[in-house]
C-alpha cells in the first residue's frame, strides 16, 4: 500500500466492498429489479469500476458536478436530485454525451426546460413518498397530470417513469420499522404505476434507500432499486438495521497526537472537516465514530467503549476504556469506523 | 463578479472583513499584544494578503498541510495543534524554510523531536486551561520541567513560551459568561509567566479564541492573541455575543431547485457538504443557516424566521415564512448566513 499515513487517511476494504455490491446485485437479479447504484457514497471511478464487474451499466448521481465526474466511464446516469435550472448549459452538455436522466416535480422546471433543452433526455417524476424533503404529493392528480402534457409536447424530453426515496427510513430504529415504510412506499409506486401504464407502457418504478434494499424481501411490481450507502455501510446504517459492523467497508485511519490518562481520552489528528459531524447518539451518549481493532492493513472488531465523543475542525477526543489506553501512543493511529460514510468519503476522497 | 452562481458560492464581503481585521488589530495594538490571527477560518492566501495591510505578519494555522500552503507568502507560522510526529518530514521541511511554532504537551512528543528534527524551530508548551481537549495541566509542574529540561537539551528546540485556547468560551450564551472564562485563563497565563520569566526572560503567553478575542477589555500581561473566526464571524458566534449580524462577513448562496408552499419549505442545492452538520438551537428550534435579504451582490438584514430546517448531502430544506414564499421561484438563489463560518469555508473554499 502506498497510502499516506502521516494525516487522516480514508481506508477500503475490497474485499467487504466487493462483497456488498455482490449481495446487492444479486438482489436485484432475484427480483427482476434494475439495479442502478447511487454513487454519491463513494464519488469514485475506481470503486465504480467495481460495479461493472457485477453487471452494472446504470448509475445514480446528486449532482451535475458529480455526473460530470462519471461520464467518461458511464453512459446512462440518473441526476436524483430536482433539476437545477441554473445549471443548464451543464445539463445540455451531458445529454449531448450520454443518456441522461433528470428529476422534474413543478410545472416551473418542466417549462424551463421545454425552453432551454437543446438534446433528448429521459425525465422522472420526483414523487414524495413520505419523507417530506423533496417531490410531487403522488395524490396531487392534476399537478402531474400538468407536468406530464408539457414534457407529452416536447420533443426533447422522453418521460421515463416515478422516482422516489424514502429518507424516512433513516430515522428508523429497527428492521420491522423499515419494512412498514418500504410497504407503504411500494403500494404508492404500484399505485402509480397501474394508473399510467396504459398511457406508458415501459413506465419505470424507481425507489432507492439503502435501509428498504438491504432489508425487504418483497419489491412487487417496482421497477428499478438506487441505493447507494450499502457500498460502504457506516455505524448509522448498523444502527437502524441495514448490516453488520463486518460490513462497514471503510474506516478512518487517524495520528494520535495526544494522550490524557487521567481522563481516558486519546486526541486524533482527524476532526469535522474529515468525519463531518453526522453523529449518533448510543445509549444516550452522543458518538462520531467508533475505534476498532487494527489487523495489519485492515480492522477487526469494534473495541467496547472506545469512540469519538466530539470533533472540532482538525481535532478528534477519543474516549478509550482505562483499562486499554497504556496500549496506546502517541504516533500511533486508530483506526475508526464513520457514522456516516457518504460524508467521510466526500470529505477524504 | 465572475463567480459561477449555479452552484453553492461562498460570497465574502470585502468590507465587512477587513472592518473586522481593522477592529481586531487595533485591539491588539492598544493592549500591546502579537496579533497573530489564526488562517485556518479562511484558508485563503488572498484574504490572507488583506491581513498584511493590517500589520499581520505572524500567522497561526491548525494543520501542517495548511503552514505548508501559506509559507510562501507568511514566513513566521504557529502550528496551533499538538505535534503530530508521523509529520515529521514536512516539519523539517518547512523548519528549514520559515520560523515554525510548534506546540509540545508531551514527554514523548519532546524525545521524539530531539531525535528527529533537522533544524531550528520554536516550541510552545500548550496548556489546558479549561476546555479539557488538548494541553498540559498547568498546575502540572513536573510534566512541565521535565518537558523544559528535553527542550533546553536539544540544540533545535528554542522554548518561546506557553499557550492555550479557551475553547469552552464557544459553549456560552453571553458576554459575561465570555468574560468570566476569559479572566480565569488570564489568570492561568499570568502566573505562568511570572514563575517562569526569570528563567525565560522573553517568554510569550498566547490566547486565541475568537469569543475573549472580541469581547474582553483587559489583557493584563498576556503577549499575544491568535482568533481566527472574527475574519468571518457567524450565526454561532452572534449566538454567543461575539459579534453583531452585522459583522458576518460570508453568507452562501444555494439555488431554489424546489418549492412547496404547503409546507412553507424551499429545497436549495445546498446540503451537509457545503454548509457542515453544525447548528444551533434557537426558542428549541435546530437551525442550520439563516436566509438574509439580497441586495445586489451583497447581503442586509435576517429574514425574520426564515431558516435552514434540515440538510441532506445536497440538499437543504429551508423554512420560510408563509407570507414571503410567492417572493421566490425556481431558478433564484438564496443568501444564507452560515452557523459555523469556519467549517463552511473549508467546505467552499
Amino acid at each position: 500500500m502506498t497510502q499516506d499515513f502521516s494525516k487522516p487517511a480514508l481506508l477500503i476494504d475490497e474485499q467487504k466492498c466487493r462483497q456488498n455490491i455482490q449481495v446487492m446485485a444479486d438482489k436485484a437479479k432475484r427480483h427482476d429489479l434494475i439495479f442502478r447504484p447511487h454513487f454519491k457514497t463513494h464519488q469514485s471511478l475506481k470503486v465504480g469500476r467495481w460495479f461493472k464487474e457485477y453487471g452494472v451499466s446504470q448509475i445514480t448521481v446528486s449532482s451535475v458536478t458529480m455526473a460530470e465526474y462519471f461520464a467518461p466511464e458511464w453512459k446512462d446516469i440518473t441526476i436524483a436530485f430536482p433539476v437545477n435550472v441554473l445549471e443548464i448549459d451543464a445539463i445540455n452538455k451531458l445529454a449531448k454525451e450520454i443518456n441522461l436522466n433528470i428529476l422534474v416535480e413543478s410545472v416551473e422546471a418542466a417549462k424551463f426546460l421545454v425552453d432551454n433543452l437543446l438534446h433528448d433526455l429521459t425525465i422522472f417524476l420526483k414523487v414524495d413518498v413520505g419523507s417530506h424533503r423533496t417531490g410531487i404529493d403522488p395524490d396531487n392528480k392534476e399537478l402531474i397530470s400538468n407536468i406530464l402534457a408539457i414534457i407529452s409536447a416536447s420533443d426533447k424530453m422522453n418521460f421515463e417513469g416515478f422516482l422516489a426515496h424514502a429518507g424516512h427510513t433513516y430515522k428508523c430504529k429497527k428492521r420491522e420499522d423499515i419494512i412498514a415504510i418500504h410497504e407503504e412506499c411500494l403500494a404508492v409506486m404500484n399505485e402509480l404505476k397501474s394508473q399510467y401504464k396504459d398511457q406508458f407502457p415501459n413506465l419505470i418504478t424507481s425507489l432507492g434507500d439503502t435501509p428498504s434494499c438491504s432489508v425487504a424481501n418483497n419489491f412487487d411490481d417496482l421497477v428499478e432499486i438506487r441505493p447507494g450507502n450499502f457500498v460502504y455501510y457506516d455505524l448509522m446504517q448498523h444502527q437502524i438495521g441495514s448490516c453488520v459492523i463486518d460490513q462497514i467497508a471503510v474506516a478512518v485511519s487517524c495520528p494520535i497526537v495526544a494522550i490524557h490518562k487521567e481522563r481516558s481520552e486519546i486526541v486524533i489528528y482527524g476532526g469535522g472537516v474529515h468525519f463531518s459531524k453526522d453523529r449518533l447518539k448510543d445509549d444516550g451518549i452522543i458518538i462520531y465514530g467508533r475505534v476498532v481493532e487494527k489487523i495489519d492493513q485492515k480492522w477487526g472488531d469494534i473495541i467496547e467503549d472506545a469512540y469519538i465523543k466530539s470533533l472540532s475542525q482538525e481535532h478528534g477526543v477519543v474516549h478509550v476504556p482505562t483499562a486499554l489506553i497504556d496500549n496506546y501512543k502517541i504516533g500511533d493511529t486508530l483506526l475508526i469506523l464513520p457514522v456516516h460514510s457518504c460524508m467521510t468519503a466526500d470529505l477524504l476522497g
